[in-house]
């Protein structure tokens, strides 16, 4: 419980005002929260990763929309990995929790550069973005690779 | 299709510089990312529920961090309507696209009167937040009875 509690309040910490503590009912809804949430970022986070590869002509003001919201939600799964979370309708290894320092790393690692890549779309500039970009998707392949079951 | 890129645009015109076009690879991912969208949405929606219900207590910042982010994701599912997505796992009734402009004209309602909440949340005034949420709920409720299959 400790632990986790301090994982919630580590990377609340990176999200500023959101509140720390999980407020679920229970772990399940928990458990479908964070996967909308990553469902949510991902469809965003794609939609500029198609300007970035040239799947899509880049628009500065999309990129731009997409990338906050992509922030927005970059910083809200990771209150929803809490006691009785790791089983159920969840991809989410053991791991997570009995290593949870690294993970808790993982988060704020990707925070911190969804974070830089919405400051480089800001810019509207292509090239800043594509700059930021990938350091983005390393994390969530990193996170996946280590912590999500295929 | 027409009919539904009119729809698309009505609630972008409500997003501002989201983009108006549905982004989908497939149906199917359409209706996972309305789905989330929500999800995501009612979470936070519900934690300002609980303060103004009183079951928790009022924490103006939290009520406003809560609201900042519903009101980002209630601008998104309504981009995910697009032809097609009618179908698979979804509670959507055929009326949505039988009877779209009513189904616009509710979604843009529910915009409308969560962009107020937020900003009633930035007051930091209970009862301001109290005044302004009974709207958003009724809004919930009237395309949920309306559009949503039980």
């Amino acid at each position: 419980m400790k632990r986790l509690s301090l994982v919630a309040l580590a990377v609340a910490g990176v999200a500023t005002a959101l509140p720390a503590a999980a407020q679920f009912a229970k772990p399940e809804d928990a458990v479908k929260y964070r996967k909308a949430a990553f469902t949510v970022m991902a469809a965003h986070f794609g939609r500029v990763g198609a300007m970035v590869q040239g799947r899509v002509p880049f628009d500065a003001a999309a990129a731009q929309a997409n990338l906050e919201v992509a922030n927005t939600m970059a910083k809200l799964p990771f209150t929803a990995f809490g006691p009785g979370t790791d089983a159920g309708d969840t991809r989410a290894k053991p791991n997570i929790w009995s290593d949870n320092a690294k993970f808790t790393a993982a988060a704020n690692k990707m925070v911190e550069e969804m974070g830089k890549l919405n400051t480089a779309a800001k810019s509207g500039n292509l090239d800043q973005i594509k700059a930021a970009f990938g350091p983005v998707g390393g994390t969530c392949k990193a996170c996946h690779d280590d912590f999500r079951k295929e």
